[in-house]
This record gives C-alpha cells, structure tokens and sequence, in this order.
C-alpha cells in the first residue's frame, strides 16, 4: 500500500482477503464472508466509498453486538412462479440481498418478469450491486431498498419517520456499458452535511432543515434536522414510494418501526428490499435492442457539451470507469477510515497484507 | 356553466360529452371516443389541468392531420404469461394505454406480475390514470411515458434530445387513499415558464437554462433553451432511465427519433410506453398489507407541521379530494382554455352543453 494526500492506496484483492478474514472471525461462513467482502469492495472500486468498507466497522459492531445473524437460514415464504417473498433470517444485507435478487433471475430465465420482495434483512450496500446482476443475463434489474436510519420528514412536516430511500435500474447495453441509475432520494447525502459542520463552513440552503421544517445554511442546525428531498414535493413522494415498496411487499419495517443502524445496537433492523427483472427477449430481439441502446448511448455521448465540459457521462459509466482504472492502480481510502479498519483488524488478530 | 375570475366552471358531465363529440366527429368510435374524453376529464377532475381538456386543440389537429390514427388496430406482437408487446397503431394515447394497461392487469390476475410495452402510441396524458387502474385490482401499478417533445439535454450538455420523462406508480390502501406517485423529472414544467416569458418575470436560477446549458433567470432565454431536472444528475439519470424503459423495449422514438408533439404535423410519433403490476396478494396477505399500509398513511399523516403548513398530504392525496369535490362544484377552467374549446366545438358542429 502506499500513502498519498491523507488517502492510503491498497489494491482491491488484499483489501477483500482482509474484510472476508474479519467476517470470518465473527462466524460469517466463508462463501457468504467473500460475497460480502467483494461486494463491498466493488463499491470502493467504482469510487462509492460512502457504501464500500467505511461501513465494515458499524456491520462489525452489529454482528457483535449479535443484532446481526452471521449464518442466516434465508428461506422463501411465500412464491408464485414469477413472485416470492424472502426472509433474510437477519443476515447481512448483502447476502440477503444477493441471494434475493438471484432468485428473481433464476425466475425470470423462464422468459417471465419476476419480482422478489425481502423482510428481515439489513443495510445492503450499493442499491446498483444488485440491478447490475441482471445486466449479465439481458435482463433490467431493479432493486429497491429503505434506508437504515430516518433523515427525512414528510414534506411540510418536521419528524424524521423517512429514510433517504435508495432506488437502483440498471439496463444492459451492446457493445456500450449498461446504464446503471443508482439514486437516493435527498439533494445532498448527509456526509456532506457532516463534513460542513466539521469544517464550519456554510451549507447551500436546498440541502436540508433544522428541526423546526424549516430550509437552514447552518450544517449544525442541519444536522439537529432533516435532508431535503429532490425537487420538493416530487422527492418526497419518490422516497416515500420506494420506501413502501421496499417494506410493505415483505412485512419489513417502516416509518416509526425503523431503528437506527448506528445508534440502537439492541434490536435487528427488519430491513426491506424490492427487487425485480424485465428479462430483454421477452419485449424485443436482442441483437435489435442492443443496437439501439448502443445508438441512443452514442447520441447522448455525442451532443454539443456545455463549455468547460469535457465529457458526457451516461448514468453509472463513471463508476465503471473508475472501477477499470482502480482495479490496476489501487483503491485510495480516507487515513481515517484506514486507521479504523486496522483497528478493527487489531481486535479480532486480523492482518490487513498488501 | 359559471364564470368566476377568469374561469369558466363546468360539470364534468357535459364536458365529457363534449370531448366525445368532438372525437366522435373525427372518426373515433364511440366506445373509444368516451374512454378518451372520461380520461382527459379525470385530470380536470384532479386539478391536473396541464393533463386535461387543454391538450383537446392539439389532440383534434392531430387527427385532423391524419398523423393519429382515429380507428386502430391495436395489436400483442410478443408474448409470454406475464409480459407483452402492444403495438398501438398510432391511435390515441389514452385508448392505447388503457388497454396495454389492461393487458398486464389481464396477466397479473393469475397471481403473477406482469409488464406490458407499447409502440406507435400516442401523447396519453397523465401517466397516474394507468397506475392507478391497477389499483382497483389490488395490484401496485407502474406507469412510464416518454415525453412529446424534447425539451431537456443530458447533463453537461446543451442539445434537447431528451424528454421529461414522467413515471407513476400507484399503491392500494386500505380505508385510506391509494398513495400515487405521478412525477415528470423536471424542477419546474414548462408552462410555468410560457407564463413568466409572457409576464415578464424572472424565474428562479434551478428551473432552466439557456441555449448554451447555463442556468438563466431570463424566461426568454429559458424558452430558447432547456429545463433543468430536479436534483440535477440525478434527474438526468432519471430521465433517461425512464425513456428508454418506454422505448427499447418496445421499439418506440427516443432521442433524435422523437418529433415535436406540436410542430410537426406531418409524421407520426411513435410514443412508446410501459405498464406494470404487482399483484399484492403474491406477496403479502391483503388484509396484513391493508392495515400496515393505512397505518403508515396516518403515521405520515400526523407528523408535527412546519408552522404554518395546515395539512401534510399524501402522494396523489389533493388530486383524489380535487376530483371529489369539483365532481359536485364543477370544474374551473381557463377562460383562454375555455375559448378555444369552444372554437374547435364549432369548427365540428358540435356545442357545449351544461
């Protein structure tokens, strides 16, 4: 590894061997723990480390804590053949979420769409791990998930009882990427705000309220309030729907049964998903469809660019990009979030190698 | 009828047999004829203007146009249990996403979920009547369009070769309201512009830019360029997501393909569109759903309010107690709306009655 401007560089295989080491150690089987380290490490790699191994220390202290279940026995509980209802058994999310979002695949080969509903589980990482899967068999994958902590409040109200709700379609491509949309539903992620407060530095005033309801530019303030949702009413509606989706299909939790996956370390979390898959050969001919998404990326790619723009992006090319070029050159990780991994490591006789 | 400020107040009644009529008058038969007007009055209904009565000019120079065609054949070109192709023939919108919206709801009957594309439709309206069909049902409905006109630029760049998208997608309750989220991407809709262009108004700096992709406060400039998505990126990504869901799937207009709903009158547009449902009792008990839902409609419901805000409102709520209550008082509108309603009644020999 080596250090550069307050970022350690590690390469993406050392730094899965070690979280798959330290899942291991806290009874995660290892076929699970190794799905779950590249998963995480996959978001690293595509430069969303907001849902890469900065989380490793919270989901370590949950499965100590034993609110978490290292082995889950994830069963289905309910199925028609293009449906099912998971239990996660309170796995880790990732897991649960692997495994769910297969059993839609596995579904939609019939020729079928299918959709694949989840209780019992918990934070799952990067909503777009899972749409991706699809990808691989010419499917559109959708994966829908609520939030693990309540930081948003209904709009014209002040009580956090909604999660900044993630929502992940993925589209496969020809010869271009897939176009992967991965959004939540807030203007700006909460980190940012946190990052201001540090800093003390003002906030643009769409970005969240104080616990009044009311728009504020001070993140302290800020942080005592809620996350202001995308375009008003239009991102509360959004987040609200994908939060419901994501629960009300399962008997997962939502609005006032959702706990705080930092903050309450006693109680399983319930966690919902949704996911879903449109297999390509049901609606069009594959070689037809593949041309003309290729067609529609190139023609995006191709109009005149604002000036100082110096490149398009089509939605989740960024991440593959990065994902490409980190696989050679390494993955640059926060020194703060380095120290707090070693310590981790420290504590359960796990060595980070490189 | 009533004027009162500028508006003109009608029954529904007489303004459903008017739009009959008049698309009677244009050889659209009549089962079709009073589907289409029963929908474009709903929106009326819901205080949903934007969606109503006002797009009956453009609907009736259209089929006068010959480029949409009165008398369909619409036709399932693809096929398995749970997913279809409709090919809309050109006809209208509305009729055509009726009954693709049926079609799936037909499917997601036999305990599946269902999704159901569609081409060579037409401009249909608010995307929520098709969603909340579903409903009835007890089935969660989806409902994606791509826009008539391209009016908005990836982002970054500064060509209009995207739409703004509209999706819905429709929750059942249980005593409570069906939650319908019904959203198009953009910040502000573009008639809001029209309106300070012709006011002379500044508008605010997140609504639009001008034809270099620069954010202006001039409406002018606005109009000449494009408007921007909510959440920036994000309302990019989302655009995009939702026109190629309504278009690669089915073989419909995207990007450079589509024409202008209003400017050109020669050549026909090729909408596409896709529905979906989730059948609740694949995944859940109606009853357990029924309650939690409710429950969590009056949780929402009853958070504290911001100080002054005199009632928190669920997605689709305003527009279910707009319909109950103007179905009683009557609809107001537009006396400008009003007119050229009337003009296009004379135009057919057909009148308003109330």
């Amino acid at each position: 590894m080596q250090e550069t401007s307050g970022n350690v560089i590690i390469s993406a295989e050392p730094l899965t061997r070690f979280c798959t080491a330290v899942f291991m150690k806290l009874g995660v089987p290892p076929e699970q723990a190794t799905a779950i380290a590249v998963n995480l490490v996959a978001a690293d790699l595509e430069g969303v480390a907001s849902h890469g191994v900065v989380r490793l220390p919270i989901y370590v202290e949950r499965l100590r804590a034993g609110v978490v279940n290292p082995r889950p026995n994830i069963r289905v509980t309910r199925e028609t053949a293009t449906t099912a209802v998971v239990d996660g058994d309170n796995g880790m999310g990732q897991w649960v979420g692997m495994r769910a979002m297969q059993t839609a695949i596995d579904k939609g080969l019939g020729a079928n769409c299918a959709f694949v509903s989840v209780r019992n589980s918990n934070h799952f990482g990067a909503a777009s791990y899972y749409s991706r899967m699809a990808v691989a068999h010419d499917m559109v994958g959708f994966s829908f998930t609520i939030g693990g902590i309540n930081h948003m409040t209904p709009w014209g109200g002040a009580e956090a009882i909604l999660g900044n709700n993630p929502l992940s379609i993925a589209l496969p491509a020809g010869e271009e990427r897939p176009i992967v949309l991965d959004m939540a539903c807030s203007v700006a992620a909460r980190g940012k705000i946190i990052v201001a407060a540090k800093d003390g530095t003002p906030i643009p005033d769409d970005w969240a309220t104080g616990p009044d309801g009311r728009p504020t530019t001070d993140p302290v303030e800020a942080l005592k309030g809620f996350v202001l949702p995308v375009g008003g009413p239009k991102g509360y509606a959004l987040t609200l729907m994908i939060g419901l989706l994501s629960t009300m299909l399962s008997g997962a939790a939502f609005g006032s049964e959702v706990t705080d996956m930092y903050e309450d370390l006693e109680r399983a979390q319930n966690v919902g998903h949704l996911f879903g898959v449109l297999p390509i050969a049901c609606f069009e001919s594959l070689d037809v469809y593949k041309q003309r998404v290729d067609k529609a990326i190139r023609e995006i790619r191709n109009v005149p660019r604002v000036e100082g723009v110096e490149r398009i992006y089509l939605p989740g090319e960024r991440e593959e990009i990065s994902a490409k070029a980190q696989q050679r050159s390494g993955i640059p990780i926060k020194s703060s979030v380095w120290s707090e991994l070693l310590k981790v490591g420290e504590s359960l006789n796990v060595v980070m190698q490189s």
